[in-house]
């Protein structure tokens, strides 16, 4: 099974799990439409990517890990999209989970994806219990307080914000949690890790700018221009489309450099690459 | 230090730890205003009285597992009172969180707080990391899907639901798993201390939908008449005050009943005691 299929098929056992007869149809329903269909499932790919070049011997728990981390970002998503954020009436191509499901069932999907999330990562903790403690403080890091995404959704609520400390919280971190739960879930020092998580992060958040900008809605399957209506921080109003896509090719390459010689070099390298590549808006993308 | 005192301690230290200079300044005071003043603080002193009756060697663990619990008890008020939920203005009578800071930061404040909980637990786990899997579990149960405080308040989203599976989902839960994390963070087995947990989760129940109908505002710190208001079900509504208090005295006597034989016996039996004669509201209250 390749990476996609066993993400997939991961997220698919652990909603299943928690989907029995006795549990409210309703939230059941609005968790599941919250992760599926998904988006690229980038940061838990990366997690594996880490735990191949540099694991041994917990790929349940690596997989947990995986998981944990995609199902807190789609709870991000889901929050950020409710009225008092974002007011996004679609995610993925669908409505979003509260047009469909109605502002409570999304709150509390938020809030069961999170409560999943430390779930999976339990449940899986048999096949190196004592890599657990660092391997959830670690993914905490990635979404809570002080500098997590729910921090970075916190300083939308500011009235002023340095933006590279917004982008890294919301953005970056879950970036940084998803390079380092590979890493401790292989037993390795997540340490060397970090550069590679932020490098992404950044560039993933450029990227995005670039797509509210650059991208139509059928493209990205949400709406565009909303930084702007909202007045929130974009590369692209700050230093044009040329210097926005010049940072972004700036970040690939140094996400490309920052990985630690390993095993699994020539991997994570075409995984950054092609990343990039889908990242850009189709109008700016390289003719192959 | 008395048990009180640790608890109020503990929850200081922990939301201290992430009031770095870098965290949104909103978010942070928001989550303090969630947590303090607190109310009774009754799952987390459940907890640690478990934990001293039948436990071993894992102090800071157990304290670990008392935070996380009152720490996700207050993320489900946070939520609870929310707009689209009960839309209540006060809670421990002060304004609720969405009240004084906004709806954003009443979702966020949630959702940091249930990441804190989880943080707080494995921060704690060096004591004794094989009991941290388990213990995360039983903790996760209480609040997550199928049968936790989400699934609780999902129920209230649809048409139709037993009234014991609500209570149970809503309230029950989360005393059952302050039982399990008391047994489970001093390595002892839970089973036996399940019973406790329900028959408490249900008498504070009845208790409150007493006090929803019974009591005043000034004396329970937010509105009363919300059950009859929003269409909840409500065991006075159902059975009149006379049968709801005879259903909470004979809740409170199973409860004891159901502590299993242990040193710390007697502790319980005069925490359980106390907690029934609290909770009646001021006029039902009986003159000791």
């Amino acid at each position: 099974m390749d990476v996609l299929s066993r993400i997939e098929s991961g997220l698919t056992q652990t909603l299943d799990a928690v989907a029995q007869p006795g549990a409210p149809p309703g939230i059941v329903a609005a968790v599941r439409h919250a992760v599926f269909p998904g988006g690229a499932r980038v940061r838990p790919r990366l997690c594996l990517a880490v735990y191949r070049a540099c694991g041994d011997g917990a790929p349940a728990l690596a997989e947990a890990a995986a998981i944990a981390i995609e199902l807190l970002h789609c709870a991000s998503l889901v929050h950020d999209d409710m009225p008092c954020f974002d007011d996004a009436p679609t995610r993925r191509g669908q409505p979003s989970v509260h047009k469909a499901f109605g502002e409570p069932l999304a709150v509390l999907a938020g809030d069961a994806l999170i409560v999943l999330a430390f779930d999976a990562l339990a449940r899986a903790a048999a096949e190196a219990p004592a890599r657990l403690p660092a391997l959830l403080a670690a993914v905490s890091r990635g979404v809570g307080l002080p500098g997590g995404i729910v921090a970075g959704q916190a300083w939308e609520c500011e009235s002023a914000c340095s933006l590279s400390q917004y982008q890294r919280a919301k953005t970056g971190a879950l970036f940084v949690a998803a390079t380092a739960a590979g890493a401790l879930a292989g037993g390795a020092d997540p340490a060397p890790w970090r550069a590679l998580g932020e490098c992404l992060g950044e560039a993933y958040q450029v990227a995005d700018d670039l797509r509210d900008v650059c991208a139509d809605a059928d493209e990205i399957g949400k709406p565009t221009g909303r930084d702007g209506a909202l007045g929130r921080p974009n590369a692209v109003a700050q230093r044009g489309v040329a210097g926005a896509v010049a940072l972004l090719e700036g970040l690939v390459a140094s996400a490309i450099e920052a990985i630690p010689p390993c095993a699994g070099n020539a991997d994570l390298r075409s995984l950054v690459a092609a990343e990039a590549q889908r990242l850009r808006p189709r109008r700016l993308r390289r003719v192959a």
